[in-house]
């Protein structure tokens, strides 16, 4: 099977991307060259993954910019005011992925050189390109590093998506899975179906496929029955946001499993780029945390699983305090506790 | 609204079930006079939940002598070895909850008195419909028990169903929370949906809903984010079979649940009759834990999930070592540690 994919891609035209909602029964692309397109890919999840959304966002800045050149004057306050217009609409898609946010700075900082809208579109596109071959070389390095923490014949457990699907290259605890088999370690790798989106079903069960990866899929809650049956030796998630103190933000349902590995001694590490780290805040209890509709775990596709009218309580993420976290795999290697003081100074 | 439901009645032409797989969406009576369907309604979840299990299966049984004295000659003997098949029809439908081979050994035993088919039929029938109503009434007081355990003002969460849809009544931890609403101790329930089947927002939300107790719908994964906001007093599950020591197993999920409740200093109890309860088994290591089929993780409804051909791991129950067990609220009241001893010795 072949195993690479094109997940995202800037073309002459436009932008082409996976429709990830689609997925796993599906392999829809999208095209376009209108970046509310990808506003709303973005807020309905036909992108996501930390990583991958900083990406998008990028890459549709860079739409915006050549429509605001095909069509408007040469002024360079007009298209200053324009396309900061359009940064803060990709900043209000998703609250919690820190990713975003960095990669929207980056971009209003070459804003800011006073250049003809052609140069800066030019400027805009090479960032965006730029930006999406470093992620994929910050996974392939997350990868080489993390795959020293995985022992032989390993069960592997893992939660949500983190693959290519959520990044710009291999992923980030994807990228360790990756890596580990590709090595010959014969790992197994458990994958949390992850309520109520069911990345973990559709999506990370789909890439492990394609990587032909040995791989089981379970519910949530079976992971701790995994953990006691001894079937587990390691347990590997990605972020979306990751405090000063080293209290980290991922998928609903992190927090739980993190409390399970330490409840069963197993090591709990959180696979992310440094862009994934916001030292603007110092905890956990900052972190905005985003709630979805609560028609996402009320229906699955056309079938509803519960009565009308009810209450429901939708966080698309939780905060794992750093307590619970063994280590951080970043691109420049494995950072331990004390967090406070490794995050601040990643093997420079 | 009508908070009463019939959920199982035998009547003179048969037996008439609620069909749990169609709710919430519709409420569907089957009747019928032929204990195989009870058998497949069993099997497929039509009826679930321990204490009712046993329940149908005795009056599964009585369609099934019902049935022979209609059709056969009145020879003890062959009366006798026919309802042995049937009694080991029903044992063989689902493996883990007890209630079911308790009440089968009941029923095994009146079948060992030397009566006419048609005397011994009566005999079954009344000692069918008398499991139920003693059910009924191991409910409330399980209800009367665990009320004091349930603060003012309490978040409550459960996992699973254990209300009228799992039982001959009120139901086991669902009692607890009834009763405590009808007390007016102003209880918030939060209802884990329970994957793979959904039993929390199919048909625990249902009876909240009916019952008019504030209720949350969850998705597993989110009870730790809960208990660490400080939203959530208590934790009470219902058992499908707890051994000697109170090792107990329950719906896959309740482990974690269980482990993050201990993790952040929350009561955690189990409410269950005696009849759960299964001292022939040192420890639930020996508890024989049902898997089903992996389509249950793999589609909801007619939507596919995960990609084909993938393999899963879908026990439908896992064991919760006693240690993480507060007590155990029965028809007798709590039972507290040492269960080595308190189990053994009830409250006689």
């Amino acid at each position: 099977m072949n195993d690479t994919i094109t997940v995202i891609s800037l073309t002459p035209s436009g932008l082409r991307f996976l429709d990830q909602t689609r997925l796993p029964r599906e392999t829809i692309m999208i095209d376009t060259a209108d970046y509310r397109i990808v506003i709303e890919a973005i807020r309905s999840l036909r992108l996501r993954g930390a990583p991958l959304i900083g990406i998008a966002a990028a890459y549709g800045l860079t739409l915006a910019a050549r429509e605001w050149i095909n069509t408007e004057q040469s002024d360079y306050d007009l298209f200053y005011d324009s396309m900061c217009s359009v940064c803060d609409a990709f900043a209000a898609t998703r609250p919690t992925a820190v990713n975003l946010f960095w990669t929207l700075g980056r971009m209003r900082k070459l804003l800011g050189r006073r250049q003809s809208p052609e140069t800066l579109t030019t400027v805009l596109e090479e960032e965006a390109r730029a930006l999406h071959a470093d992620d994929a070389r910050r996974c392939t390095a997350i990868g080489r590093h993390g795959v020293t923490l995985i022992p032989p014949h390993a069960g592997v457990i893992t939660h949500c998506n983190t693959g290519a699907l959520a990044t710009g290259g291999d992923g980030t605890a994807f990228a360790v899975l990756l890596a580990a088999h590709r090595q010959g370690r014969d790992i197994h790798v458990f994958a949390d179906e992850t309520r109520p989106l069911l990345q973990g079903a559709r999506l990370t069960m789909w890439e492990l496929l394609r990587h032909g990866i040995p791989a089981t899929l379970i519910t949530d809650g079976t992971a701790a029955m995994l953990m006691r049956q001894g079937r587990v030796q390691v347990a590997i998630t990605g972020a979306d946001r990751i405090a000063a103190n080293g209290d980290t933000a991922n998928k609903i349902g992190t927090y739980a499993l993190a409390v399970n590995a330490q409840h069963h001694g197993i090591p709990f590490y959180i696979a992310a780029p440094l862009s994934t780290m916001d030292m603007t805040l110092q905890s956990g209890d900052a972190i905005p945390i985003e709630e979805r509709a609560g028609e996402e775990i009320t229906r699955i596709g056309d079938t509803w699983i519960a009565p009308e009218g009810i209450d429901t309580y939708t966080p698309a993420f939780d905060v794992t305090p750093s307590e619970l976290i063994t280590g951080f795999i970043t691109e420049r290697g494995l950072l331990t506790p004390p967090f406070t003081e490794t995050l601040h100074d990643p093997h420079p």
